[in-house]
């Protein structure tokens, strides 16, 4: 059994880049950037006002006078306008360009209007109101690096940029091969002794969250001829082939030996944590094979402790660690093993909950993720906290 | 000014009962159920063996032997098998029914082959290995309560009880009516005095992220008739109409007066807050309106705050507090208004940054949400965050 840490960098290592593919900018949240975004003016592109108010000369201001005469309005959408006498002041709104001979902005607040001029009632400091062009970024400056996800500020920064088509990540094909002979689909009315398919569903909600998708679901049954000529087929297509069950050290548990007769090489086969003990990783080329506990728990916090990262590190995604977060009350470790502990948010604070068993997910349905706790006696304060979507 | 926490309230009161929607459960990640779900089965349906090995009568066990001979094999995906000998064992996989007769499940790292026959390494306790039949969950037991948020462990559950079909909250009509006369559409060419338009693509992002989506999106001059006349048509359709700009004191500014006119009764105007300050909010009949600050951190930063958590409670999701989170050094608080400071994750925790200004977003594009500040002089140890995806 090799450590968490080693299990998640052998399969990122082993994940290739999938290259690129332009994006709309109205499609493009959630992805990652794959160039960098360059200005194509001054940001801002000229003296921005940035409140309603009046333009001035802080000269005249300084001189101690503090009525002006309003020599016009300069709106926001209309070229830049002319203070000519610095002895009056233009009234101006947010987004219009700072007059030439104004260098200052007094907003309304501070403002009484008199008829026609206004006796300003605050002496702002030069250049106060003012968004000066270039001030954020010179025109050829890299304002999102590659790497950038696209929120929502990221893709306002795009849009100003004009660039209505981003070059980002490509994600990959992902399949899924689920087994056992107990499985039956979800529209299926079981028998006794059979349970309904939860993996596809779970696992398809966690890619999608995360903007994967799984093109291709077989259900493999727990016959080895079969299974190979399953995985057989998987491997024609699929960039990355999730498997569930069939890893543990049961006689049934084929997945590795077979996985090995295809061409599959191992990375690792085991890992120190509870639950996914059993987690397998291989590759065949670039192809990646993940092969997840059969435990519903345990595949989805293995798929999400190990496969999104990962995803992300191989897309290029620029660095975002998990967030730490410190719960309401620290779990025990355990001596040797990792233990992760689905968490929920309560108004309290964060709040690790105890699955009464490791094949019901009624509890963790609940949650909202799942802290790691790294094995060893003296529990940090902090734990890695990863989100379900 | 009213607090952050006022305005919150007032507006979540606001917001009408968007009513419920079918959906299909391989679409259902990230809705919110609005029915309770039930166990159509006990859960598990049959005593369950939850890992290979084999099953025994705990009774022969203690009786002190060690030795047993393997009287046959019951797989997964069969009708429960008989122990008929409690002096044999029956090899069992993940997923069978536990046989009759037997009722303990020794793994297969405790055995040891012998032939025909095993030798017990380890005497488990009686019971063990067996996941009992309605342990989890009885028939007719709430599995998943109305307001669960459809993560995918919860869509697992779903998937388990062969609710192929989940009656979710509706999500509402969202319209997006901005304004500004030097704003020009992000595939334009901006004159000098001009820039292209970040609201809508921030925006229709942000809601896009929790699973919204902008309806109608429509532009406005700085004319108070032209605006008068878009605001009227956009409120003919929107069950929620947001407004960008136009709601601060200056001249230009006459959002909130047209509104009334057209019949939009004003909920609060200003929140003691930064950034954001001018946000308004009223309703007409169970329509709403929220008008955001011009300013775009302040606009996304407000609807994050705000409409989104307000969805959520008025499309009757259980109640997800933010998560309390811990900056590296803790933020000094303004005396009298709420601060919202973009955060980003660090390898080392939560570290707020200061955009250089309220106008621009390429700092806080690389943020992955914003902590809330309090008013006060003794800062709190821990900040609510809210992410921005």
């Amino acid at each position: 059994m090799i450590p968490v840490a080693e299990a998640f960098a052998r399969l990122r290592d082993a994940l290739p880049d999938f290259g690129t593919e332009p994006v709309a900018l109205s499609d493009a949240v959630g992805r990652i950037l794959r160039e960098p975004l360059r200005a194509e003016r001054d940001a801002p592109p000229f003296d921005r006002v940035m409140l309603d108010g009046v333009a001035v000369s802080h000269a005249a201001l300084a001189a101690g006078r503090s009525r002006f005469p309003v020599a016009g309005l300069a709106p926001a959408g209309q070229p830049r306008a002319r203070l000519l006498d610095p002895q009056s002041v233009l009234e101006v709104m947010t987004g219009a360009p700072l007059p030439e001979g104004a260098d200052t902005v007094v907003p309304v607040e501070d403002l009484e209007r008199e008829g026609d001029a206004v006796r300003i009632l605050d002496v702002p400091e030069k250049g106060q109101g003012v968004h000066r062009r270039a001030s954020d970024a010179r025109v050829g400056d890299e304002v999102l690096p590659s790497g950038t996800r696209l929120r929502p500020a990221a893709l306002a920064v795009a849009a100003t940029e004009g660039a209505l088509t981003l070059q980002t990540a490509r994600r990959p094909v992902i399949s899924l091969l689920t087994s056992g002979d107990e499985v039956v689909p979800p529209d299926a009315q079981p028998l006794d002794h059979q349970i309904r398919a939860s993996h596809p569903a779970a696992l398809a909600a966690l890619l999608r969250g995360f903007g994967h998708c799984i093109s291709r679901h077989r259900h493999a049954p727990d016959d080895p001829v079969l299974l190979k000529a399953l995985l057989a087929e998987a491997l024609e297509s699929a960039e990355i082939l999730l498997v569930t069950g069939g890893v543990s050290k049961g006689s049934a548990d084929h997945v590795p030996r077979i996985l090995g007769e295809l061409g599959v090489r191992g990375h690792f086969h085991g890992v120190a944590q509870r639950p996914g003990k059993p987690l397998w990783c291989g590759s065949r080329g670039k192809q990646v094979v993940l092969a997840l506990p059969g435990n519903p728990l345990s595949a989805l916090t293995c798929a999400r402790r190990y496969l999104i990262p990962a995803l992300d590190a191989a897309m290029g995604a620029l660095p975002e660690p998990p967030p730490l977060v410190r719960p309401l009350t620290p779990p025990a470790p355990h001596p040797t093993l990792a233990t992760f502990r689905p968490l929920r948010v309560t108004s309290e604070g964060w709040e690790w909950v105890i699955p009464p068993n490791s094949g019901a997910l009624h509890v963790p349905a609940l949650t909202q993720g799942f802290l790691e706790c790294p094995p060893g006696f003296s529990p940090p304060d902090l734990f890695p906290f990863y989100a379900w979507t």
